[in-house]
């Protein structure tokens, strides 16, 4: 039961709860199912605007979820927004693809330096699905590394949950420890002649543990032990991308996958992914068939090859690390105000925030609390994202409010000398 | 090679073609790919209005595909296009769900007699893969029967290739023969005490065969061997959802499953899909795990609610059935008229096309093709789509184009007397 269950019943997102709990199992179905909402966030959604989201009882939040990734501009971003409602107003979903199916395959392919071509989804999971599909279709073998602990989709194969899992879905995965080179040269030596490929995420983001960047030395033991078997190397980029290097985040590391997966901020929330490749696994993404009912819708598109026009013209990269680092700089700095070590993991642009001796992430967690109900909207155990509407005077507002939220925790702590 | 590669290259079809070559392999990828749009059918379109789709050389046509199902109401219907604008004016996708998956819940669980629950995602393959976990979660079990040579999605356990596929993707399916009740009943003794599941598709709707209805002897006999074993029946109602009977389509033959799948119709172009279920299967879908970035977002659900209030204010499935009546007599006697036989199998509302002794539907084809030059878009060997925009005058016109097609059909045969 959800503490949040306990706040006044009169309130829009309560009486959403319980009606939800009459027709949806667990009252809501994913990562937001009612159970996984900390207690006292609200449930419920009915807006947003640049970097503020605002939840169905009118309350408004700095955001730094971001959807959970996919909003980089900012909520109901102008340009991106226009494109869409210009697609809607001709027709978004017809028989075949629109032009904005080529313009996005052209665009990526000019960004990414690996990619030689791009095909397009709706879910991460059919991005990295699709990955493992061309791995296998390109090398006619069925062994994939994966990481311990990593997220590669709600799919049979890769769920973090095992429930109406069968054991010949994950048969022929084999696993690693991330940063760990010898454990991937250990795991390809066990696939042998039947290794097809391996999948690393952007970075470390297992939900819950300290992230990791890639330590070169992982990255590039990945790229030679694909090179050596004749291997796909494949990059998750499906969290990441586009917020650490428009190129793909393995450019930060200068290594190149031969398959990519991509989908959140690729369209800023509306629903798309995409797969890069390189040349060697064209006849295979040729031939092997990959398809979906709304997968040549127009809108879509025409808002990624726009999201990515101005990201380039922004240097979002730069920006979203600098914004990521400002707000780093001041959650650490309040927390020491107040007497409580903290830190972030992972790239600043994403960040996860960690309490020193936190074990369950409970002092995290509460505050976090503190911090929403002084309007910002953060988490305590997945790592946060950034948009380009984070400006400096946001990202200060809202460490002004985590300021207050630590005074807030400092005093409701039993002092311990 | 398509034929279609020879059209006048100042075509913008053309030139997006040769663009799509070098970007996307083959073309573009699934369904839609290059080598298998029909030679002189264009590839790329623009918009659509009401029963008219219009390619981006700017020639319209009297649309009987409906953009493969996702169209029932008729492309941009003014009404769901306004909540959809509404919704995203507000903000789409954002840090949880909206009011709409509630509504949208209420709705499915009020109008769909077996369901006592409902969620949403994106894909029919998402819906299907997602009835298959729960059936195995459910039940405990893993065996799942499905039918030979039924589409169930695109995904390793159900595609229609077999690259990059492994055995052990399928390695619990079984199979019958659809509407055969003997095979039904020996695979399911085959699967004996390990039986999770029968999936059956609304109809038998496999491309390039003739379709036909559920008999009642099949239908009763599936329930009855899921009801014997405790597992699971399973509708997918992906592609004939909401057009047959907006209570699923095993309502016209009088058996309810105990998991079902929608999405194509059910918000009309806008990217949705959704599972139900009876409460023997809530506590499976509460606890197992499936999410997607996108599956939260407002615009699709509240897109949905009111596509499927419109969908029974109109009562749709009569006068799709009726639109389809009418389709389908003039379809024939204009054939007859001109000397050739053809016939329409499965539902009206989604016929396919037949022509006497036409061997690999060369015959279909070349009459598409004919009845594409005088703006009427069908399929030779997949399924066509009728929506509420296909009123008397609409059919009527398209059925003048179609004598039409047939009178150039038959000049162009060898006389075989």
């Amino acid at each position: 039961m959800n503490d949040a269950a306990a706040a006044p019943n009169t309130s829009q997102d309560s009486r959403l709860r319980e009606r939800a709990a009459r027709v949806i199992p667990g009252g809501m179905w994913g990562h937001q199912r009612a159970s996984a909402v900390p207690a006292g966030y609200p449930q419920f959604f009915a807006g947003g605007d640049g970097a503020t989201v605002r939840d169905v009882d009118g309350r408004d939040y700095i955001d730094f979820m971001c959807s959970w990734g996919p909003i980089i501009l900012g909520h109901r971003h102008p340009e991106v927004d226009a494109v869409v409602r210009a697609q809607m107003e001709a027709g978004d979903c017809l028989n075949g693809p629109t032009e904005h199916a080529v313009r996005l395959a052209e665009t990526l392919v000019r960004m990414i330096p690996h990619a030689d071509w791009a095909l397009m989804q709706k879910n991460g999971s059919d991005a990295m699905t699709t990955c493992v599909t061309l791995a296998r279709a390109g090398t006619g073998r069925r062994k994939i590394l994966v990481a311990s602990g990593a997220y590669h989709g709600a799919v049979p194969w890769s769920s973090p949950s095992l429930l109406g899992v069968t054991a010949e879905d994950r048969a022929h995965l084999l696993h690693y420890t991330y940063n760990d080179a010898e454990s991937l040269a250990a795991a390809a030596e066990a696939a042998g002649g039947d290794l097809a490929g391996i999948i690393v995420s952007a970075f470390r983001h297992d939900v819950g543990t300290p992230q990791e960047m890639p330590t070169a030395a992982f990255a590039t033991t990945a790229r030679a032990l694909c090179d050596a078997a004749g291997a796909a190397l494949i990059v998750d980029d499906v969290r990441a991308g586009f917020r650490l290097n428009l190129g793909g985040s393995w450019e930060e590391v200068g290594v190149r996958p031969d398959l990519a997966g991509y989908s959140k901020a690729i369209a800023n929330g509306q629903p798309l992914a995409a797969v890069t490749g390189n040349d060697r696994f064209r006849p295979a993404a040729a031939d092997a068939f990959f398809t979906g009912s709304f997968w040549y819708s127009g809108a879509p598109m025409a808002a990624a090859v726009k999201v990515l026009d101005i990201l380039e013209r922004e240097n979002a990269p730069a920006r979203l690390q600098a914004a990521g680092a400002r707000f780093a700089e001041g959650f650490v700095a309040a927390g020491a105000r107040h007497g409580l070590e903290v830190s972030l993991s992972g790239p600043p642009a994403m960040p996860e925030m960690h309490f020193a001796d936190d074990r369950d992430h409970a002092l995290a967690e509460t505050f976090c609390l503190e911090a929403l109900r002084r309007g910002v909207y953060l988490h305590h155990r997945h790592n946060m994202f950034l948009s380009l509407a984070h400006s400096d005077a946001v990202v200060d507002r809202a460490v002004d409010a985590m300021d207050d939220a630590f005074a807030a925790l400092a005093r409701s702590r039993p002092t311990s000398t």
